[in-house]
């Protein structure tokens, strides 16, 4: 593989149709009849799924290790071993009807990034190194995030080893029984930088009609229980003058949990998602109403301030109405910044690629959010059909997955240096 | 027993220890821990409940038939047996944690009004008759109101005989069972006029501090499910502009509701009692929520108006959203007036006995309301403790029972006339 082949860095391109292929190949582990995936963590398809991709590093030349929470690296050397490899990757589970994209793609374009500076016989300063993150979805063993958490020590290895599926069976146990319980302590393994190419999971790229999304953080979350309480009664012997309809309060509180959101734009993100009426009869004006709250927004201020907004509207409607509200906070994510200089590497290669690019935040969470807090790091979006994930129908325009990869690959090469460029 | 104990009818009074003494002895039948009455229909319970009020009502000199359901009369002979006899009366099965007082009271202030009428020796012109309706509260078997329900003809008597409970049991077999399977054929019974007493089941009397409620009549009922479909989406990627949230527009729409009914004073009334969420998760923006609908108004003209009102808001709800919203009407019961005479009978009385009172209709529904098909029917309604019953906690003020009681003898005694007077 003559280097002459690339007189110039910046023309250097993947190859589309084989990172196609790979994606394609990978999907038909757990194929579903739908066209989606099913490769639950640490099950047999999971480890069918491990096989292939390593076994495709190894053929391009990488070597791999694998830690005690099963997370692989697969590693480019690169000129300078001594350096810190710049990082790549994301996860291959899937959701229990998921898609052929999510997590997949990230690793599948860091492959490709490999297999195009090998094509082109190019020698990065610092090493390349590709990994996939164990558990992300955490569909059958919470938490989620949980290889990456583990590494970023947000909770311990035994914690992650003692988790359970319905059946009883641990994390510990899956790992060893595929054969992917590593050696390596986990967060021991040193990295330079990390970039995670995604599907962005929602649709503002494809509402704005561009190709790639510069992600600048992702948002923090607060998750609340709210219990709204008024008098249960008689739907017919009540007249409305007389009532204390706790759903009626909580519907206007509902409301609110948007209006909140749409006050602190443009990040802002406000969810109700789940309610539980009570006693829940056709004829019974309800006494209780219980419901989730789901606040985002882009830094823990912003978040801090929704908490304060919502809570100040509860107080006022409890003033006018009498029902006491209660809210109280179940689980909070902070927000997380992505480090300037990859994210700027991202804007600059899209930039340098001619493709379309906007920034943007992450509502969701990724293996990236854990490892911002271990080194400089940055994402890029590409768009997904609808904006729907999750799902057997989860859809990605090639010319979008070549894209993303593309600008990965010029990303990492920025960050990793390339000898005598 | 001496005429000239009571020179003048208007100071005819019952005698409440007598009353309040045989409510607490039948509460005795089915009492519950916390004070209040279990007496499912057509029980071992309902029976020995039966067996005393007909002991009673025997002791009273009275004859008594039973129909083909179940209903029983007990009868006072009147001057002029030829006469229909004008009949009160209720229901003694209760809900499965009921109260002493829905539905016994009306009986026994019924067997009260006789015994009274017996001390005093007064002798009416028509006859006068008190009843017991079989499975009033439908909580054992389907439909409600069961007994009053056939004697109407508002359904057949082979529906309510094949009617089953949980175990299978049904209507015909546990009437047999219990020995209330009469031979006279529901509805061939002569009705003249019709009473009720019963407790108000709400908080209007209550709240305007009155003794007794005229019941002008029974709220007519229209019931719906009403869906809004949106598009299920992740709340974390999905900015504020680009979600289509069903939960948002239910909750505009579950306000409109409680709007709709305050547009249609005083008497309409609107409840969404009943909430399904899908797919009912914490960061899932809901696709789908299916709600109930429960509006009520005094006559069917004014349901028909909610029914296009709120028809009108939904389909303006979806011109500004885009979100489809479908109202599928599930039931409808007409509203029915009661007769003005006997409106006018319970009215007056209350004011010869100085009691306060007002005007009210019914939310819910009762006996007498098929009665008022077949026969001038009125009711008279007593506060009860904070508006509450189908409830172990339903309890009523002894001079409010008394009060009732001495309106229905007033009532009873105009309607039927006495000879001489």
């Amino acid at each position: 593989m003559p280097t002459t082949n690339i007189p110039k860095l910046e023309d250097l391109r993947i190859d589309d149709e084989r990172l196609w292929a790979s994606l394609m190949e990978l999907a038909t582990i757990g194929a579903t009849p739908k066209g989606g995936v099913r490769r639950l963590a640490l099950t047999d398809l999971d480890r069918q799924g491990r096989d292939l991709v390593i076994g495709w590093a190894r053929a391009a030349g990488m070597t791999v290790t694998v830690d005690k929470i099963g997370n692989v690296f697969m590693r480019r050397a690169g000129r300078d071993n001594a350096l810190p490899p710049v990082v790549t990757g994301s996860h291959i589970d899937t959701q229990p009807t998921g898609g052929k994209f999510d997590g997949n793609y990230g690793v599948l374009a860091g492959l490709e990034v490999v297999r195009t500076l090998n094509d082109h016989g190019v020698e990065t300063e610092a090493p390349i190194e590709v990994v996939f993150w164990t558990n992300e979805e955490g569909t059958r063993f919470v938490p989620v995030m949980m290889g990456s958490g583990v590494f970023a020590k947000a909770f311990s290895l035994e914690h992650a080893y003692a988790a359970a599926d319905d059946e009883g069976k641990t994390v510990k146990g899956e790992l060893e029984r595929i054969g992917y319980l590593g050696d390596q302590e986990p967060g021991e393994h040193p990295v330079g930088a990390y970039f995670e190419a995604h599907i962005e999971q929602g649709p503002v790229l494809e509402d704005h009609g561009k190709t790639i999304g510069v992600v600048t953080g992702v948002l923090g979350i607060r998750w609340y229980d709210c219990t709204v309480t008024g008098m249960e009664a008689h739907a017919g012997p009540t007249p409305m003058a007389l009532r204390r309809d706790a759903l009626q309060v909580a519907a206007r509180l509902m409301q609110e949990v948007v209006a909140c959101a749409l006050r602190h734009q443009p990040h802002g993100r406000g969810t109700v998602g789940m309610v539980d009426v009570r006693p829940n009869s056709r004829n019974v004006i309800p006494g209780s109403v219980r419901f989730s709250i789901d606040l985002r927004n882009a830094s823990d201020e912003l978040c801090e301030a929704m908490d304060a907004d919502i809570r100040g509207v509860a107080d006022r409607l409890t003033a006018e109405t009498g029902l006491p509200i209660r809210i109280e906070q179940v689980s909070a994510y902070p927000a997380q910044a992505f480090h300037a200089d990859c994210v700027d590497a991202v804007a600059r290669a899209a930039e340098g690629l001619g493709y379309s690019s906007m920034p943007v935040v992450s509502g969701a969470g990724h293996d990236a959010v854990y490892m911002a807090r271990l080194a400089p790091t940055g994402m890029i979006f590409i768009p997904c059909r609808d904006g729907i994930s999750h799902n057997e129908i989860e859809d990605a325009k090639p010319e979008h997955v070549a894209a993303g990869c593309n600008v990965l690959l010029h990303a990492m090469i920025e960050r990793a240096g390339v000898a005598g460029q």
